[in-house]
């Protein structure tokens, strides 16, 4: 397996040159004014709450003192410091280290709740009842508030005690019958859109609810299941079994539709593990098919009795991709993509992480940027929308309790003496 | 291939009871007054735009008479009637045809654009310029629009003149290279979550920007890259990355970090293309462990010295995989998953479309809904969050052209002479 070591770290920093960064990046007050008592952990509900603080919103994650989200914790024979995983899915958050189980911890987060716009969890069914936060609680507290929870699956599912992680959401939602070869095992899409596909979903509604609440002036509760989250984003595969009236089967590197050839992955030069070219023909734009031929040198084929009309190209499919496998073997993937676009044939090579993460496009255009962290600096992604040109300026992952003091200051006026108190009680 | 055939529709319309489906479903007016003039196609587009519909903004479908969304026409070698692609992605929405290039058509559109509070497109690079409609020419009739592109690369990209679909995305920005088996080349995760994934973050961002509209009256232009969206959602492959200084590399059925074990796929009873199920174990619950030593019989194994620690069952994971098989094997996928979770230990049944379909638990909980449609009845998925333990009710996607009247005369006062003339010119 040929692959690259990451540039090291004091090296990214060098290449990121202040003005640069301040050109391309931006903070946004979409949501100025906006509170949200974030009581997430893991991925599914802090991708949710940091779409809230990168449109401006104050987010204050509520963690325990002694061992904070459990995500901070996930680098197996490591020292608890936060690891990459934490950082990424909350950066721009404050947090709050409060004992949730003593009753003045309890309290305190009642009041900071009577004044939030939004709070989130997702936690093991039952857990925040078990506190006493549940939803009729807190909507007597504060009836203006958008109550929200994410969990593995919804409360009327037969299986609405599982626990669920990324996996159990790609299993049981569809995903991971989709994924793999034909007539192999099914494998698991290696990203992890069951949590931040889940979490994108409650951002959006939390916005969307946002507008009514600040017209109504009354708030909602929501509520999302990963598994009923992953069957919005397989309704191609539905489409494909009510063309079928057959479960939508794997197809390997296929698409899933199956309604157009030649299309697929193809092997380049080089060999590696990822040297591979996307490419597609679309029956939606019959010149796709002629630009290829043209571009591989096989004109010929064009209105050839085996390839004429779309349904033969995808009769004919496997003798096709031979005929444009021999044409990629021979050119390194991003020449092939970038021969391939010139024409207008849609092309992506396959790019790993770690070709990402040195491509310095992505950095130019903000899309990756910097981040200061106590531990070091950390070269990641940020909300990847661009607004008026620019992204969202990230700022680093807050310490464990790094912000309590401010945060309580700010919501409830609590002074350093009632702070030194709280701490000695073992509360913050 | 064991699988069964889909419930004919009429037996799924029979299932439908109307008390039931008007109990758990409601229209939602988080948009009430949101106008959204709508240029997308296809599906990363598409699925944005749906969500504002869904939340209650006015979609107006912008289609050419002739041809429609390309969506609209998926199916090979059956008649271009409206195919599920097409409504899963426009439920919810209107339809207006009318041809752009010709001058009065053109008008038309610009006349509702200076109405319109949000516009999206999704056309190949250079074509919504082409037609005159580009930012600055629509900011300057509307600068208080939110004007939105998605495209397959960023702007300033390498490969921003690159057509891009679902999986162009996936190869371009990272998925394909995780997803696969080990020693095997990459295969394409199943779902087309390159398009929907990418139109969620549009969906949010426009959200979001709505909140600064009505602050500070001024628009903005939002702009996505399918490459770049996907990276959001291959954020845990870059922390796997940041911890073992390589590329994320393909684990088959495992999860990406490989941090926890045991944790995988393992069969079950039937041998079926499907019959799997997923457990997992997580570091962060050490009891996830004892759990499930205990419910198949193998309480001996807790502390047993090669499986004691959290590293000691990630090294031998070989050897509890097999222990494991060996007691789903003995189980149907879903009674493994029910004594899985009574216990205590995430899991997850490998679903497939069909049984997904067939579960009479997402239509008890409005997440599927039988919508009328003009050649005949579907059931299909609304938006996955429950608000106020209500779904969205679904409405059927429009015929082309099927409010034309009717938007011209709501926003332009157009009256009925005067659309029988410009239908007679071809204009509508």
């Amino acid at each position: 397996m040929r692959r690259d070591k990451a540039h090291p770290l004091p090296e990214i920093r060098k290449q990121q040159k202040e003005p640069a960064v301040s050109d391309n990046t931006q903070d946004f007050n979409f949501l100025q004014g906006v509170k949200v008592v974030d009581f997430t952990q893991f991925e599914a509900g802090t991708t949710s709450t940091e779409v809230l603080a990168w449109f401006g919103a104050e987010v204050v994650k509520i963690e325990n003192p002694g061992r904070g989200d459990p995500g901070r914790r996930l680098r197996p024979g490591k020292p608890d410091d936060d690891p990459w995983y934490f950082h990424q899915f909350n950066v721009n958050k404050k947090s709050l280290a409060i004992n949730l189980k003593s009753p003045r911890g309890l309290e305190i987060v009642k009041d900071m709740l009577k004044q939030a716009d939004v709070t989130v969890e997702n936690m093991a069914p039952g857990t925040i009842e078990r506190l006493g936060l549940d939803y009729d609680s807190v909507k007597k507290l504060n009836p203006r508030i958008i109550y929200c929870q994410i969990k593995g699956f919804g409360s009327g599912s037969p299986h609405e005690r599982g626990l669920a992680f990324d996996m159990i959401a790609q299993a049981a939602g569809g995903p991971i019958s989709v994924t793999g070869e034909p007539d192999r095992p099914p494998v698991k899409p290696g990203l992890s859109f069951g949590d931040t596909g889940t979490g994108m979903l409650m951002a959006a509604t939390i916005l969307g609810a946002l507008h009514e609440r600040n017209r109504t002036g009354r708030g909602r509760r929501l509520q999302v299941a990963m598994q009923d989250a992953m069957i919005h984003y397989m309704r191609t595969c539905f489409a494909t079994m009510a063309r079928t009236g057959n479960a939508a089967p794997r197809r390997g590197a296929k698409s899933g539709g199956g309604n157009n050839a030649p299309s697929g992955l193809y092997p380049a030069k080089g060999g590696g593990p990822n040297d591979y070219v996307y490419l597609t023909t679309s029956r939606a734009n019959p010149e796709h098919w002629s630009r290829l031929m043209k571009l591989i040198g096989r004109e010929d084929l064009i209105e050839d009795p085996r390839f004429a009309t779309g349904d033969l190209r995808v009769k004919n499919e496997k003798e096709l991709d031979a005929i444009i496998g021999e044409w990629t073997r021979q050119h390194d993937k991003r020449e092939a993509m970038e021969r391939l676009i010139a024409v207008g044939v849609p092309s992506g090579a396959v790019f790993d992480t770690m070709e990402l993460q040195n491509e310095p496009s992505f950095e130019e255009r903000g899309i990756m940027q910097s981040v200061h962290h106590h531990n070091g600096d950390y070269k990641m992604a940020t909300w990847p929308v661009r607004i008026d040109g620019k992204t969202v300026r990230l700022k680093g992952s807050p310490a464990l309790g790094q912000d309590s003091a401010e945060v309580l200051h700010n919501w409830l006026g609590i002074g350093e003496r009632e702070i030194e108190k709280l701490r000695q009680e073992g509360v913050v």
